[in-house]
């Protein structure tokens, strides 16, 4: 009779602290899939941004640095898969309950964002100017696409 | 003398916000510098550990996640470029101050990680499994390596 309390204890906590798996996920605490997933954020932030500014023509077109600056945000998207695990809505998060609620448009919505952003590196290795323009503005859309769906307002 | 006056005013305040600009930065202020280089840190991590695990056998070899993580790694090593920039030791960060008193030897220390993670990315993509673990070895080692050098211990 203890031991079944005993497997019940364990039972009920593995039920509170298990995240379902898929099998490119990492095994993480809810506050650490928050916290790696602004990491994600950021990194494709900071790497957007000077590919935004080479499109509107306030910093010089530098192939080497849309190249490394693509891969990288195309390396994030593929990343940002582990970084929406149920039960990461803790903490400080902009995240909306949709992604979760709605978890079929969030993932059409991420796999959008992929795969504009594969094309995107493949557009910069390329390097054609005007064709790597027309793909930030297009590789842009999808990741404010999401935000606009499935982040909350900035206070 | 207004004017002069007013022209020296924004030349003192440049001076102050200015960062050394190396081709790939990103013009950033310093405690957004801190904030990008903690998000490598941890994408590096959340992508390391797996690695660590298949070495180890705590985990079955996966080659597409290998592939992935891999990837993902190598696209950080070289994301880090810019995670260092003069002035950017402000806040809570762990760097230690050598990483700008001796910058050549911290450079090296970068250049050796990003070689063995660019190596570890195409032995990924070779699927011997004997040695993607020995890579993920010497890999670790640059990491570990530039952190028994150039990181504060932890509190």
């Amino acid at each position: 009779m203890k031991r079944i309390a005993a497997s019940l204890v364990l039972a009920a906590a593995s039920v509170m602290v298990v995240i379902p798996q898929h099998s490119l996920a990492n095994d993480a605490k809810p506050e650490d899939v928050v916290k790696f997933r602004q990491s994600v954020y950021n990194i494709v932030g900071w790497h957007f941004g000077p590919l935004g500014d080479m499109a509107k023509g306030d910093r010089p077109y530098d192939q080497q640095l849309a190249i490394k600056n693509t891969e990288i945000v195309a390396a994030m998207s593929r990343a940002a898969a582990d970084a929406f695990q149920p039960g990461s809505d803790v903490g400080q998060t902009s995240a909306k309950p949709e992604i979760w609620s709605k978890p079929a448009e969030f993932r059409t919505a991420l796999e959008r964002f992929q795969k504009e952003a594969a094309k995107l590196e493949e557009v910069a290795r390329n390097g054609d100017f005007d064709a790597l323009r027309a793909q930030i503005g297009e590789t842009g859309k999808t990741w404010k696409g999401c935000h606009v769906d499935f982040r909350k307002r900035r206070r």
